[in-house]
């Protein structure tokens, strides 16, 4: 594993230090990109001039290149161009839904799911597989992740879309360059370039892998365009977390950013199978809340995850105290650990995704609560606490949405293909 | 106090989302000035073209800019300047320490430290009063910082500087805008505006204030240039932190973060003033050092924080055993704290500033330890943890540091001025 410190972000340009190797003309048309993909309705190229402060001529001959390159489309005025001045409306300019579009797969322990995404971020494909892979050899597994890209490949084709790269997320972790899996216990992998599987043919360059957790995080799009800073709670069969600051997915100097799972709540707690004892996990984990609730854990096993956490909130939502009483206790562990986060992080908001957004109504009430009496800042502003937008599909949806979002990152790299 | 999201980041170019407002001559400047302070040696006007990617005469008429204004000088080739092509060598170019130079105050509970740095981030002027300030009046204090401030700038003046800005760093919580103290409990202030009472001839505009331990990890500057992920710790009578990601300083939504002093090492243990029970301060602050060190909790408070650590290190050096015992205790403790921190961070460094800085001979292996032990990726890397760079004076050489980067940030706000 490299252990040099460089750290890679997504969802937005390369910046800072790092400007300073950026071509210019690169950079502009990233900027006014970006200014057609933020906007609400559809914006003119005087609007882009405007708001980049690029001169009208550099800012017309951006857009030109923008859209003979296939990722702009001029619009018929709608109404909600934004107009410089009164008179006659320019032209509208909106992302292209018809060019490049992302794919993104998902291998979990119980599942492969696989989605297409298009320029806008639109799901235009997706497809899921049940079945529990833990027996299974690395081979199949990767064998079936193949299958599916190509399944998925034709039909973005058949909807005219153009692949133009894929990214996996993974239930483990993942190294700096998200390259290769360091270990994703749950599946037996170690040190596994799953990228190589992929056949060649099925994006233009090779897939970027990454922890489900981050490109779950990625999934929340309107938080992202908002430039947002947020924690991404991902309820597994271990408990994860992505970190988005100012609309960046933050993945930490080696990748392994987020690892709440095994925060320790009590130094004389349950032994936990990563060596220590009183983690996260052991209280708030999709194992732990199936004990406390009284469903043994071979059933939890047997069904998986998602069917788990769709029985566990039937029984919440029929009233059983034992159920009841496991998502309080689950919540206020969680709760606890959140706040610790939030004094160290201080994000506006912390998202309660994979299982927790099924047991949302009722872990949620508890984090809030735990939450706003643990959180320093609290007297002066509450963070809100909110179930994610997306349930299974997340790390997909995320995952495809990271390609597209490089593409409107650097939009020279696409047109120079 | 505001509540909208935004995040304010120091130490590179608003980047990101942002981007897209930012004036093309203003960015390009930016990067040419960037590339002339990141330099080890000199460079050439050929090496600031192939660096930034500008062609040639752009980056020739953005260097005349900035040494017409004032921030870049021409010097005799030293036989380290950047050659593009062997033959004869281009003119070196660097940052010049003549022109603005940044003002950096610490208020601190005891001590009142002033520092001015040029634009080279060296040090040019400092000056220290030590006083006890917590029985002291707000206006007594605003006063004595107004003139000692006063005292920099003459300094400074005498020395050929130029004041460019003032920043400010308190013991507390400081709105997100860095405008206003929202709460120093030590001080007895709370939405308090400092940067009002500093004369305006102090510096060309209003004086930017933060967190004691945000501005001490901005004084970390070789870590910075290499933009560096990593956790400053800073023990005060309170346990604060400062987060740099990628070289940048991260605030969070509010301006709040880094406050792992509360986080909850043990909820049945001791009462803390916060309200809650078992906070990391009440193990590893300062009174609790001297505490278990068998040091009455009176006579820290009349030593003040530093003279303390000096005495609690006097006593580790000739080998005191219940001091020694103390800070070994303290140490597990931050460690264990901190062990946390890195899981959700992922940074690579670990810096014990403040009395940590002090303490380090016997706190730093204790933390080290911890942190292997608990650190989820200590299979493939092992976090550093190192002493502060600076000790007393941290914070405001860092303060004074964040008003000449902000220079190098953006120079065309000061070559319009």
């Amino acid at each position: 594993m490299p252990s040099d410190g460089a750290t890679r972000t997504q969802g937005a340009p390369q910046t800072g230090r790092r400007s300073t190797t950026v071509n210019p003309r690169a950079a502009h048309l990233a900027m006014a990109l970006h200014c057609v993909a933020e906007q609400s309705g559809e914006i003119s190229r005087a609007g882009i001039s405007a708001a980049t402060g690029l001169n009208r001529s550099t800012a017309c001959s951006l857009i030109e290149e923008l859209i003979d390159g296939g990722l702009v489309r001029e619009v018929r005025d709608t109404g909600t161009t934004t107009r410089v001045k009164a008179g006659r409306p320019g032209t509208g300019l909106g992302l292209r839904d018809d060019g490049p579009a992302g794919l993104g797969i998902d291998v979990n322990v119980d599942y492969t799911a696989v989605c297409v995404v298009d320029l806008t971020g639109k799901v235009r494909y997706k497809h899921v597989v049940s079945e529990d892979q833990r027996g299974q050899g690395t081979r199949e597994v990767l064998d079936r992740i193949a299958r599916l890209a190509r399944g998925a490949q034709n039909a973005a084709e058949d909807d005219g879309l153009i692949l133009c790269g894929s990214a996996v997320a993974v239930p483990g972790i993942v190294d700096r360059r998200g390259a290769t899996v360091t270990l994703a216990p749950n599946l037996g992998w170690h040190d596994l370039d799953v990228a190589e599987v992929l056949p060649a043919d099925v994006h233009g360059e090779r897939a970027t892998l990454d922890n489900e957790a981050n490109f779950a995080a990625l999934s929340e799009q309107d938080l992202i365009r908002d430039g947002a800073s947020y924690l991404y709670v991902s309820g597994q069969i271990g408990v994860g977390s992505g970190i988005v600051l100012d609309g960046r997915l933050y993945r930490g100097a080696h990748g392994w950013s987020g690892e709440i799972g095994h925060l320790t709540i009590d130094r004389d707690g349950p032994e936990c199978p990563c060596g220590r004892r009183g983690c996260l996990e052991r209280y708030a984990g999709h194992e732990a809340i199936l004990r406390a609730a009284g469903v043994t854990a071979g059933a939890g096993t047997m069904l998986g995850v998602r069917p788990t956490a769709e029985l566990i909130a039937g029984r919440a939502a029929a009233g059983d105290p034992a159920t009841l009483a496991a998502l309080a206790r689950a919540g206020q562990v969680l709760g606890f650990a959140l706040a610790g986060c939030l004094n160290l992080l201080d994000v506006g908001t912390i998202v309660l995704g994979g299982i927790y957004r099924d047991l949302a109504p009722w872990i949620g009430p508890e984090v809030e609560r735990e939450v706003r009496a643990a959180f320093l800042g609290a007297r002066w502003a509450q963070p809100e606490v909110r179930a994610a937008a997306y349930g299974a599909e997340a790390p997909a949806l995320g995952a495809a949405r990271s390609v597209v979002r490089d593409v409107i990152n650097d939009p020279m790299r696409w047109l120079a293909r």
